[in-house]
């Protein structure tokens, strides 16, 4: 589990240098041996890659491939708490994912199968996580998909 | 707190085989002592019992029936996890709760009752938990109601 | 950090008598060194301030506001658990916030700011939380905003 950057790499994705600190909210609260990751947006170079609805505005595939964005930003605000030592990471805990959602969209699941999926390439079995995914009719910068996470470190 | 199942059969509900995991996404994950059960939909044999937005679509009642077969679904992944000992279940920690609304409906705490009501009918004391309960445009196949848990084992 | 009272009072806020516990559904959960605190809403003497989604009901600044309310009812809720002894207070670990949104708002974390802004200006390094800021369509009594927590205490 420890080379995080080259099985991403492997898997076609970069991460990303992490959004600094806004403020009273960061992206990682330690508690015990759980990180807390603050939701995460498909943010690119500051810009959110998918905005609107799925799926009248955004494809499920192209809202799924979002998702993945944000477990890959969410992995790099984990990598700057950890100084980059992801062989810390012991279990992917949980998945919060929010799908801003037509309201007879019923495909949620598929969507967040985008970041489950990353991390289960990722991690193997400290990847296996539990989830929920849902819908809403709204997500901050207008994204199509939003991911927190929790994960227990060793 | 021991017989779970007795308890449910006692208030008329039978506790299902759990939903086998799915890929890199599993239903229940143990963090030190505390569980982390994944968003469970109203299902019966396989099949979402209430579908559609609360009260348009669903009553409340139904909608309410509904979250309390969440959490006895919730109860079953837990049982799977723990090998069918419920006995080592110490504290119910947090349910969150997830209504289909339209948009005008304020009743999300009624609907909730039915899985916080059955977590205390079933687990007494130690089902006293922390709940949030909130409305939503849309959620996975359609359901009325998701609902998600923490507990804590001993 | 111990005098959460007076800081609240400098900042012109009331620290309320917390609502008191509805069946089997309680306003914080401890499990370890972890409080898990129940939904709260803007409730001001039993009345939600301001309902109605966000911005055709409720302009950014109010809900910003009831944001912050949200947060002075869990700090309530936290020192009734705590025997008022807020000392004990180690660490705002998340908050929760849903927003009621109309579909085109963006704006979530502007208010989910509100409660945020009030941890830090309160609690200082001890008041730096993760966080997820979603909106939603729809909240108990017509709330324009939700919020829940997790803290650590010693």
């Amino acid at each position: 589990m420890a080379d995080v950057k080259a099985k991403l790499a492997e898997l076609g994705w970069t991460l990303p240098q992490p959004s600094q600190p806004v403020a009273c909210y960061v992206p990682v609260v330690q508690t015990g041996n759980l990180l807390v990751v603050s939701g995460q947006l498909p943010m690119v170079d500051g810009k959110v890659t998918a905005t609107g609805a799925v799926p009248s505005a955004v494809s499920v595939e192209d809202a799924k491939q979002a998702a993945a964005q944000c477990a890959v930003n969410a992995l790099a605000a984990i990598g700057m708490h950890l100084n980059g030592d992801f062989s810390k990471i012991k279990q992917i805990v949980r998945l919060g994912v929010f799908v801003k959602s037509d309201n007879d969209f019923a495909g949620q699941p598929q969507v967040a199968n985008g970041a489950s999926e990353l991390m289960g390439k990722v991690f193997g079995e400290a990847g296996r996580h539990a989830r929920a995914a849902v819908g809403v009719n709204a997500l901050p910068l207008d994204a199509c998909v939003e991911v927190e996470l929790m994960v227990e470190i060793a």
